[in-house]
């Protein structure tokens, strides 16, 4: 990468930027400031977390006679960063009443001018490499918390009895599902991992080799009626088919259904959209369910989860690239073309695949190596990207990763066998 | 109680419902959102609820074609009265971003002007009893949440490692304490109760006699210097101090000091309060410790904590009166006068009394009801009342409770034996 | 106290250490191991504590050339005595499966010959007076670890599904419960705390006055048919009847009956029991409440809880007391007589009143006082003795105390209004 | 696999049978009934599950007039086959004091009868296929809780204070530990999973290719010598030599050394083995780490853990087979080859591969199918064999699985790179 035209690069990041801002503007004050779980964090905190990460990984190595912009702001708004020093508690984001909203806005401004100034400044063609690099990195890490954005707030609005929209727009009905068909593939050795001279993250690379058996994948994803089916038949209640440790989670907490689901006393299904609570469409992907749910659902239809390299190699074969992205931050709504749907732009779709190391794995030096390689034990590898991921951010090497029970990001169920 | 004349009960409902609101004037629409823990509520859930009990209990009794302000804040702002019916859940009350301050605001307008409106129609006496009842039943129900707002709203900034101050205002150093003498108390057959024809709790009925021994209690609370030297004497590290549930409770929590004492690197100790991180001042009365502190400190002084009875007896012998309040929501900072000090305006004194009924005990009929009796187990008796009680809201008779290990309230120690 | 009759002290604590050997007798040596739940002991630990007791303040302290039989026993088997040292984890006393049962009997072997000698050697009149108070005191003690003995493995019994009985015997029905009358007591000062010459525990002390209003106490204790009456009226599901803290009790644990009472597919009752599993006897007294469950039950039958005050008044004035102990070790079933009846040796009974000390107390020097005065918060006192009380360790100043929510011991309900 | 030799099949079911009892035979009645932890059981409840498996699985479905032993054994010792039916909770298995050992033993005689005589008796080849299948299986299944067997006793052991040995035998020092050496692999296409006719796991099927980049393998295992330099340079305190969540396990745990290390107050090591208390021997293989610690150790050496296709490939390729089981329970104590040594016999090895289907794999048909399949989320795979495996119970293929904090199993680290 090669910072030649200062010009397109500050475009660039100021739309990223800008983006941040945009997604806040239908929260008030007070959305922005509260946090309904310690896995999902205020709309503020990112806004400010996100203009952290380009004050200490760049104007702090790089500007000259550097000076933070709050002292305090470099515990406050560190997330997972040891290297960087001490961190506020994660699940107490939500008491950071100070600094406001006003204040979060103008800590954005003052970094981003001088981040813009630069951009525009006599560097050294070092210097502009360096920049570069770590404005890229800055920009997709920022990206990434665009979609935790539309995710966190979603499940705080879910929290409220009163149902509120973060978009008070309708949503309409979905066209029919299309059938559901068995795409087939040759397997073999196939090179897994991002191949370009773009912009990947480090547990993309490096490129390699796995040997992959003949196998199908689903056309489309798992839609709202498919998963009524799994429902209605039993499947809640049916410990044959689940995971032992599925089971036990859903038996701890009591679980009848996806996250956002809900029942009036009449048995009409709704759904808790960030439109609103909405009448479950059943032509829409089925979205946020556990890798547990997804595993058992998959179980009860005689089929199973794709892994990643079967995923990846199944968009390269078939030639799937991502589309623009959807008009609602919801699955579906889009008339289907034939082949391969929906493995882009909908939902996350969960793999069998364990995040691990590639071969040959080799993190980034210094704090800025935390990025991914230590969260790999115990998350499952999603593929694809959702309704939420903005436009610029998607890849077929992508790797995404949660843990089995996590469901609150828009996660969805393609099959394979 | 009679409500003879109306403009003077329009007058004191306005004045409690402007105190609130004037409470809440120093904070942000970000700080009267979030909830800092389970305990607590937010500042803006303080000011709905209180409206609410107005609402709820003389709106849709008393008022003609009586309909909600908003249907659903029967449920989000309802608080423990099971009687009432459903409640939101008190852990995320924080997470109520939605109805917003301004709309919060306008409710408690709506309220109040319904009931200026009642208070000023042509009621026949029945119902101006009833109303004049239940009015001072709401206006000291609302008092009590004043103080609660100070104490959550303290308790959510001092989470913030901005120490962030309630009220920017400078904390003057306080005058030399006084010395701590013995006052002495015959004992006997004594009166127990509220005595009179002005509003008091049901706790605090009937009136009724207690044996009390000969006792003597201090003649002024524990100040931050006296209970230093305790911490100094390895206080918080020995178990033969404390009761043996207190002691858990230090150990699990890793306890060293009061809820709000700082020590930084260089051994210097701080207070944090309302008027944010201050010099620790010695001679202050000591505040925010629980029920098992004041023992173990009791217990290392020679000493120990007075019964309510006692207390009580004390007051009424001393002739004690309340004062006005001071000046800032901490304690401490007068000039002491002589004999029984400080039993009012600074902090609450822990009883070794447990919470329970008085022989003869009756709560009010229907949800009212649950006021009291319902919390009287494993709850202590705290007497007099501080610097965060308003005006008109402090008796001889009063009892608050909380429990063994609560320490955001102002709460303090007087020693008896 | 005075040991003046050496052969008289030697056979009274041989007869109490005999004592806890019978209790055991019945059971397996693995039956003696296990722990069910942190409040319970295991037999074993039971047994060798005892000893422990009288080793580590008997022995140590004045035995010529005292070296202890085993150096580790005096962590493995102090309790909650922190003045003595280290202490084995209370909740994996289970784990202890080394020392064997059979070296914990030879323990109490060599502790109670070397006692023994102790008694019968030549001490001058000081020690003679020291070595009285410090053997009835470990009598006292161990005759408190022989009603846990049974209450800790009656526990133990009950979570093995195949019933195991702890006496292998019928279980008579009880003849039919006499009817509940209510016997009227006058008040005023009354004197509270032990009187005599005997031995007492320290909480039991000083004798001091209190002021008692006229009541009526119950003439029986509640029964189980009584308690299916409430059941089956809804008590378990109606908040209104509960303490707040009770009715999260109830929801947090899903409870709707009893700890030992079952019922079957077919809507029969049983009642698990010392001798096995038993159907429930609707004449015997209700056994196993803890205080949420008698305040609930009190409130639904129009009464509630007496005070320690109250009910040790009513024993005095009415003159009862202790009988010889029960057949079984299960209330009820004996006719009963006039007046008041059931107040020793069938279940303890709760009452109203959180233990506190008595004005004056003061706990014993060293870590002999550790004994009570420690454990004065968040108990309530329970009065009278239980069918598992050992004959001779009944006193009407008798107090006892458990947290609210425990059941395992034999704790029934005595009504007041 | 076919029956076609009764005698030889009984000779093998009986020396299996016997070698459980020959195990719990240096231990008490005591020993065998307690429980030390959720994750471990009993040693009389292990006795009785392997004997719940043949009975359930063989004598139920081809006895002829079937009946059980105890009807209600098949609840007690059912353990997480919910196609059987209910279950006796995990957690609460060591307070299964009845039945007694002695029983257990009877039952055990019991059902190794009717085994002995089902083999006996005149079956048709397809009964006899089915009983040869049935019986390896169980022999199997009873093998895995022969090493649990000394895994959780081990672990119970090391909860007592008096550090009690199962083998009251010594711990002779071992030789010197070879220098640390890398075995290069060419890796390629290269075939995984069980290749033969004898038994295997259906976890270990189909066989199938996997690619394999070219690696490194140390020769020998980790030695305590290696670890306890990682422990002196800080191992234990820096954060940027763990997984995120393995650095969460260290700190709310306060781990600084494996399981079973302690230091006393001079700084001098030792090790809890099954021969009781010993001074750590720094050649002896390190054992009882969790993958959080083998990860974080491999990190410092500049290294990684191989993954389950690399390891099973380099036995391969290497032709290591199994040896003769060592003298004592505990890894390491013998001279060192040349080549890839300590693959079998001392210490599991974990890898980075979490525990996931083979491509194609399909679990067995009924109850037996969750076996392996329901286990397969959020477990890693560990490979080779330990010193507390049974003689005949080990394969190149075979795929054990333990959750990433897991310590009490004979866990050891092979480097590769």
């Amino acid at each position: 990468m090669q910072l030649n035209d200062p010009a397109i690069w500050s475009a660039r990041f100021r739309a990223v930027r800008e983006h941040s801002l945009a997604l806040a503007a239908p929260l008030s004050i007070e959305d922005c400031c509260a946090q309904s779980m310690p896995d999902a964090s205020p709309i503020k905190w990112h806004l400010a977390h996100t203009t952290w990460f380009f004050e200490t990984f760049i104007l702090e190595t790089m500007e000259r006679d550097f000076a933070p912009f709050h002292p305090a702001f470099r515990v406050l708004f560190n997330s997972y960063y040891n290297g960087v020093g001490e961190k506020h508690p994660r699940p107490q984001r939500g008491l950071l009443t100070r600094p406001s909203l006003d204040e979060v806005r103008a800590y954005r401004a003052d970094v981003d001018a001088r981040i813009a100034a630069l951009i525009g400044s006599g560097l050294d063609s070092d210097a502009r490499a360096r920049l570069a690099t770590l404005l890229t990195l800055g920009m997709q890490h920022e990206q990434q918390h665009q979609e935790l954005m539309l995710t966190d707030v979603k499940h705080l609005l879910a929290q409220n009895g009163l149902n509120p929209a973060y978009l008070d727009v309708p949503l309409p009905p979905a066209p029919a599902a299309s059938a559901l068909t068995w795409l087939p593939f040759d397997g073999g050795v196939t090179d897994v991992g991002y191949e370009g001279d773009g912009f990947c993250f480090d547990n993309e690379l490096p490129r390699h080799r796995q040997y992959v058996e003949p196998f199908e994948l689903a056309s489309r994803l798992v839609t709202n009626g498919d998963y009524l089916a799994f429902i209605e038949a039993g499947g809640y209640r049916d410990p044959g088919l689940w995971l032992a440790e599925g089971w036990d989670w859903v038996c701890t907490q009591g679980l009848q259904q996806p996250l956002y689901w809900r029942r009036d006393d009449a048995g009409n299904w709704f759904e808790f959209t960030l439109t609103g609570l909405q009448p479950l469409d059943l032509n829409r992907p089925l979205t946020h369910v556990s890798l547990f749910e997804a595993d058992a659902y998959a179980h009860w239809a005689g089929a199973r989860l794709p892994t990643e390299a079967e995923w990846e190699h199944a968009v390269r074969v078939a030639g799937v690239v991502p589309g623009a992205p959807l008009q609602l931050p919801h699955p579906g709504g889009e008339r289907l073309a034939e082949g391969l749907q929906e493995m882009f732009g909908h939902c996350w779709q969960w793999t069998s695949s364990s995040y691990t190391p590639y071969p040959g794995f080799k993190p980034a030096a210094g704090a800025i190596g935390e990025y991914n390689g230590k969260f790999m034990v115990n998350q499952y590898v999603l593929r694809g990207s959702s309704c939420a991921t903005p436009a610029g951010h998607t890849r077929a090497s992508y790797r995404n990763f949660f843990p089995a029970g996590a469901r609150w990001q828009f996660t969805g169920i393609r099959l394979a066998r």
